[in-house]
């Protein structure tokens, strides 16, 4: 078809992204009943949104004729609230994916380019190619982001760093001295996007002081959201804390209206539930350790994470994901991270991870057989 | 600062879209009730949401922690059998703004152009130049898309034509005839985009049969929106139709997640809604009458219009839009639409268009008195 044969190569170039399975398409095609479904593999908060963001979302029924506040004043003053940083540093997207676009879109284009880490979040690579920019990745160290490699790979056309801490999906994890020294060698003509999208996850100890770097760097840029520890993907937000002047060029690429009026109102309410965040880290804390014993006792290695999810080595990975799909439990194949071996888990509740052990052992035995 | 120096020149060039003033805003401002403010500056469905979208909403509340089925696969179902198309024939947005900025991603870039009539949405040049594409304005023909005109100014580089029926600001309509005689001559390797937003409240008699051309111009691509007559702005939903090579061009530059699972299900119930809609129609049709008849005994002229919403001519725009809002009245100024002389009022419920006629008979007054 000659119309579309005419769009930019680098479009055409793109392969959509890969996201993990929902539900309701596992019940159709397996015939399988949705609620003995467990669905392990998107690293969302097994124990849902918290009650006040649901209360909140009530509260807007009446107004959703409206637009939403396009300039999302109120969420935006109590995250400025939050982070100790102004309204004017902070940009909301439709999820963090959104505003990673932004920075690719208002800072990318042909003729440059942006450098991130082999097994980073694939939204890096497509976002950059979607522009037109080339993707410069770097290899990763002990399945983590390499500060001097990516250092070393900065070209003079690049104008963006993408840089996840944790990282998705390894939930490797820089200590916070070799993120400063990183960003500080970082040339002020590139933006550093460091995306902390588990960040609410790490312990005090490692969790570094990010948003009191952003009055020495204006060329940092961090990303949060409310998808992961904040339980509410469903609704999509999350936001960018930056410079002023960053802010200012991504909300030129931000469609006026990006984050619908419940997203606003149920972030803000959830941000002010800390008893439901402390509660879902705990969670998080004791299904971690549940989900490592199980593998180790399976005779499994697994990478250490410091995010809700954990990758685990299983050899022939696309099929143990059928396998473990059978038997009603979704986890998420990352080949596409260039983790051909492993599979991802996302930790849940203690009855789903119990369920998804069972599952694996039960699987690995079918495997057992069937290769005897 | 030197990195936003580094940015793409047609990104630092972009203006950002003016919303309208939402009311929690007006009421901060000027310190007024928000309950006593009367907005009538978005063309929003002043009977509100549906019910059974609301209910569909309150039913998502538990599974909010859940990502959002990034395929839309019961939405687009639903949209399937509604309009006789197959579901890959659909694209899922964020808003109708999302799908359109799909087409300029898609298929714009550095060394392209579109072409759209004056006073057409400010989001098509928007679109355009945020991926370094040529904008090209077409001088209007009373007030409207001139076709003869819009299809002279296609240029080799031209890859899309933005075009709205009903066209928003002016409200102005192509005849059904004329406009398949448009399709016809547009070259097959440049997109006709033709939004159509206000789609609903078109009368049978002038509503082109638009979604029948799809299967004879694959360059053909329709937006609807669930934002306008089916009163759901705040939620944020829209869609294109169009052939399905179109649609996998477009669903690359489409965030996996771009439409949040309460969005998904409010808009699938809405469409069940047909006696909301209809409601919604006449009640727009009422209202269009008594603002017309109130706009002519003030001595006052006005674009007649097919959407939900009105252009008059008042001189001053800004300075009555002014006075407007210190009587708590919002309208919208569309200086930016190259309408400097107009304001645009959306229809709204009886006591709101009366609300409106009352306090612009008093600013005119007290604008008389001054100028006296």
């Amino acid at each position: 078809m000659e119309l579309c044969d005419l769009a930019p190569a680098y479009v055409r170039a793109i392969a959509p992204y890969p996201p993990g399975k929902p539900i309701g398409e596992l019940a159709r095609e397996m015939g399988l009943n949705p609620a003995e479904i467990v669905k392990l593999a998107s690293n969302e908060n097994p124990l849902g949104p918290s009650p006040l963001a649901l209360e909140a979302v009530q509260r807007c029924l009446p107004e959703l004729a409206r637009y939403p506040d396009g300039a999302g004043f109120e969420l935006k003053t109590a995250l400025a609230a939050h982070h100790g940083v102004t309204v004017n540093q902070i940009v909301l997207g439709n999820g963090s994916n959104d505003v990673l676009e932004f920075a690719a879109r208002a800072f990318l284009g042909p003729g440059t380019s942006a450098v991130f880490s082999q097994h980073a979040f694939a939204v890096y690579p497509l976002a950059a190619q979607a522009v037109g920019a080339r993707a410069i990745e770097v290899p990763a160290r002990d399945f983590g982001n390499d500060p001097v490699a990516l250092l070393e790979a900065i070209e003079d056309d690049t104008r963006v760093v993408f840089l996840a801490n944790p990282n998705n999906p390894t939930g490797t994890l820089l200590a916070p001295q070799a993120l400063l020294h990183f960003i500080e060698q970082v040339p002020r003509e590139v933006l550093v996007v460091l995306d902390e999208a588990y960040y609410e996850y790490l312990p005090a100890e490692v969790a570094p002081p990010s948003t009191t770097w952003l009055a020495r760097f204006p060329n940092l840029m961090l990303t949060r959201t409310f998808s992961k520890a904040y339980g509410l993907a469903g609704l999509r937000v999350g936001y960018a804390l930056c410079h002023p002047d960053v802010a200012d060029m991504l909300n030129r690429v931000r469609q006026p209206f990006n984050v619908s009026t419940v997203a606003q109102a149920a972030a803000q309410a959830a941000l002010g539930d800390s008893e439901h965040l402390t509660r879902s880290i705990t969670i998080n804390r004791v299904g971690m350790a549940q989900i490592t014993t199980g593998l180790t006792r399976l005779g499994l290695a697994w990478i250490p994470s410091y995010g809700n999810f954990l990758s685990f080595c299983i050899g022939n990975a696309t099929a143990m994901y059928q396998r473990l799909l059978r038997r009603g439990v979704i986890v998420r194949p990352i080949a596409n991270y260039g983790l051909p071996e492993y599979l991802r888990v996302s930790i849940g509740l203690e009855r789903e991870n119990e369920r998804f052990l069972t599952a694996l052992a039960s699987a690995l035995e079918e495997q057992r057989k069937e290769t005897a």
